[in-house]
């Protein structure tokens, strides 16, 4: 249990007071953070409220999508906010290809400068950059980096405990090339957060909200989990499930299932 | 025009006597056909209506779904159908995981073997096995394979002439390893199809009948056919597209609109 941590994605509509409570109460000592929900707060009275409570912030969600107007400002904000918080790394969703245009590679190579420019503050106020590939169904509209092979080349000019990525077993699963790019990522010193949610059938429309909790889909969530533990990873376990089904239901109930799920397949 | 073949996809519900006129009117030279709707109409029957009307049948959709009990007879009678219809090759969608199964690894490795002890057959009536990678969100339910090194590795061990790989830009537009994998996919003498769709969002439930006709996504399709045809490639060219809004038209209307879309997107 000691390294598990519940990603508040997946209790979208639990508020954060009652969220840190049922988290102390049920022995969990981290959480992942959403930028919406902890500005809806008050970032510092976020962090005042974690911090009392005595849970550790395991990432900040998210930075990235750099095709839009202002993502420079908007990033570093986000790195603020991390550093606020405590977290050790800010999740960058990179953003789909700009309005128009089908050059991806492109859109990818920007990626990677628009991540270089950051550098230097994520190295001022300490948080890393984490730069995590989505699935390739989202290529085109949210993410434009698919694979953790990926994220690693567009991080690969950067000190690494500046620039990192997000390994998410939801979004690569389907990967046979994973394996060797997890043993990578961990010789590079890039693994900022390990996440963990199953994959199920069918998709819902838009395919954002079809996420499993573990143990409800086919991933092979253990062995992802022993990966980047033989790659030297030694931080948090995040479940992150986006569903419409489990954010339904009641916080606390949700998050003793996902505990037990953590336990009996991912652990 | 002379390389553009019609996938009956694309007009699913146009009647294939009518499809069949319509292609000859409209100067198409080339179908692509699928077993359902052969076989509702008769084998025999279909390949004497191709035939008389100066058709040639492009490819024929699909065999594979290896995990399902009865696939060697299913697909030996697969070979049989292309191999009357004049059928170059057979397209494979290898299926998903068999039910309650995690081990990717595992279903991959038995769509290679299922393959191979077909060979002998598809040698038997001269029809090549094209096996597709299918985009990653079919991984778990439709098709383990999911990029083009996966088809490639998967038919290494057969003789070209009777295992081949297919090229769909639905399914490989997000893979940056794609370019590298069509220029060994020539090299290798295995580009049994080429076959241009669109990636256009949301996708929609299920996200299978979500694909655009030629242009209307995001999708470098010229680079695509540019790329196989600098890989030695010179056959035909299907539009394959799957798509509620497209198959609620009438055939005609769509067939003249996918000409118009292939001769300025793609060709």
């Amino acid at each position: 249990m000691k390294r598990f941590s519940l990603n508040q994605a997946t209790t979208k509509h639990w508020p954060l007071p009652d969220l840190v409570n049922g988290c102390v109460e049920a022995g969990v000592t981290g959480v992942g953070l959403w930028r919406e929900e902890v500005q809806a707060y008050g970032v510092e009275r976020t962090a005042a409220l974690v911090r009392d409570a005595g849970l550790a912030v395991t990432s900040l969600c998210r930075g990235g999508f750099f095709q839009e107007p202002g993502w420079q400002d908007e990033n570093r904000r986000a790195l603020d906010e991390a550093a606020t918080l405590g977290a050790p790394s800010l999740v960058l969703v990179s953003g789909g290809l700009p309005p128009g245009s089908r050059d991806l590679d492109a859109a990818r190579a920007h990626v990677g400068r628009a991540v270089g420019t950051l550098v230097p503050h994520a190295q001022d106020v300490g948080v890393q950059l984490a730069i995590e590939p989505l699935h390739p169904m989202f290529g085109s509209d949210r993410c434009v980096v698919s694979t953790l092979k990926q994220a690693l080349d567009l991080a690969s000019p950067y000190p690494s405990e500046a620039v990192g990525v997000v390994i998410d077993t939801y979004h690569l699963w389907w990967d046979d090339t994973v394996w060797d790019q997890i043993t990578r990522a961990g010789r590079e010193n890039r693994i900022s957060c390990f996440q963990a949610a199953d994959w199920v059938t069918p998709l819902p429309a838009g395919v954002l909200l079809g996420r499993g909790l573990p143990g409800t889909g086919c991933v092979e969530l253990r062995r992802f989990r022993e990966a980047v533990d033989a790659a030297g990873y030694t931080g948090p376990v995040e479940v992150e499930v986006f569903a419409e089904n489990v954010w339904s239901r009641p916080g606390r109930e949700v998050l003793d299932e996902t505990i037990q799920r953590y336990l009996t397949h991912v652990a």
